[in-house]
């Protein structure tokens, strides 16, 4: 079997992960949890948002957290319009994401406008940051399934991802937004985007509520995929989809990878201590496999 | 890819779910949960264990058990000596597994024995029940790692198999009993033991402590495996392994396998309600991930 030597993890935690908790964890709390996901060799991360406060009011402080930028990384900003787009403008920062929906209706729900509304908002912010020398993604949601809308024609995931490749992004972050592709879907929706857009970086962005996540990750990495978004501890899920779980554990895929000799960089020992440093703040358990077996006394991880 | 069109549950959960359980669960109760699993379509069942109840108490109503046989699918009773398959002659069940670790000392921990004395012992118990008639399946455990010892060597499993095989068994139950395998690991022991021993069955166990368990089930898919051990509710896990957490859930695997078109049979619904009736009784939390999607409102699962 054919697989990649080595693959990028995109640390989603401090975005992603955090975005749904719904007691304010403090900046500081924050910034000592981005530290040490950095200090576990995580090369590229979503940091924060500049999401209106009064939609997602955990990230009320992206302005403060990124002050420092965390120059040593890929430090990424998710920019939901342009008005957040202006605020990433005036920092020191030069990575952005922005995101749409496959699905129209999960679009209205998250974002209160239609994938194609969405769309025309987003084209300018693109042109504009990779004028100014940003490296953008675009984070393409409910790419197969959608809570509201069912099963996603994989032509409409196809011809939003070629359109966002016809606006200049550097990268494609395709996602199992509600965890309920299969690994053939994720070998073959996979397989088909790197046949259709060669020269673009895609990541996979699987979220684990049917435990299939690693599945589809292997699949994924038999199409060819070298990046995935993972969130350290398994943090996430999404505000407007009932019942999905977490993304997929940095841990676990680290794990995973690296028991294949699929190189990672990411130290699985100083990521543990990363998600000590969050875990007494959240309103859940860290449910991974490798962290729970790391609390367990007399196992070999 | 070419994976199987239909795939063979078999369901552990009564047997190697439900071992370990310090509270007894009531005969009555073990009855319904089995009866529940026989509506729900599982054709192959390991019911129970003529085990020493000094052993382990949780099977010393094996007998009681299986009175009734549930003759109308495969009821499989482990029987770990010659005591136990004396037992089990004495009941109308004609379907029996023995079983044995690759790795020594986990044998001499779970059995008391050296796996060759294991073998010694095993062997004219296959030969008897053969000669009755019966149908008799060889669990083979630590067949990848062990807690204990490491990195079992590849050779000394599939010698292991290649002995029973030649003993005579119908069926070899290959597990990766400390969840440890990877997917790259799966698909090549079992590609290996598909090509070595193309005439007898082969089903694959995994347990789900590393969150692996599903990507290893697809890699033994790939490797033509259509067999599986799996536990409703994802019971189980090993009394003499620490932080071996539960067998893969039945639930998770026949959604994955359903949802990519290939056939199991199995009635999710009732199956749901066979999980409904031991959760109750269980010193644990159901996590399997269907399982908890179908008590989360508004949820479509």
């Amino acid at each position: 079997m054919n697989l990649p030597k080595s693959v990028s993890i995109i640390e989603v935690g401090p975005r992603d992960g955090l975005q749904n908790e719904a007691n304010f964890i403090t900046t500081e709390i924050k910034k000592e949890f981005i530290q040490h996901l950095v200090c576990a060799e995580i090369k590229e991360m979503e940091v924060t948002s500049f999401v209106s406060p009064k939609w997602i009011p955990q990230m009320q402080d992206a302005a403060e957290l990124i002050q420092s930028c965390y120059s040593s990384i890929r430090s990424i900003v998710l920019v939901p319009n342009k008005k957040g787009a202006e605020r990433l403008l005036a920092t020191n920062c030069k990575s952005a994401a922005v995101f749409v929906g496959v699905s129209n209706r999960f679009n209205q729900k998250n974002i209160n406008k239609s994938t194609r509304e969405s769309i025309v908002e987003i084209r300018p912010i693109i042109a504009d940051l990779k004028s100014k020398g940003f490296f953008v993604r675009a984070c393409i949601s409910t790419a197969f399934y959608c809570h509201y809308e069912g099963a996603i024609a994989t032509a409409d995931t196809l011809a939003l991802c070629q359109e966002f490749a016809d606006a200049g992004v550097d990268e494609l972050s395709v996602a199992d937004t509600i965890g309920m592709a299969t690994p053939a879907e994720s070998f073959s929706l996979f397989s088909t985007l790197k046949q259709q857009l060669p020269n673009i970086m895609i990541a996979a962005h699987f979220h684990d509520t049917r435990k299939m996540a690693l599945a589809n990750i292997y699949a994924a990495l038999q199409a060819g995929i070298d990046r995935f978004d993972t969130s350290a501890g398994g943090l996430g899920g999404c505000p407007f989809v009932p019942g999905a779980t977490g993304n997929v554990a940095t841990e676990d895929v680290v794990y995973m990878l690296e028991r294949m000799n699929i190189k990672t960089g990411v130290k699985l020992d100083k990521l543990v201590k990363a998600i000590d440093i969050i875990a007494p703040h959240l309103s859940r358990k860290i449910d991974s496999g490798y962290y729970q077996l790391t609390k367990k006394r007399d196992i070999s991880v």
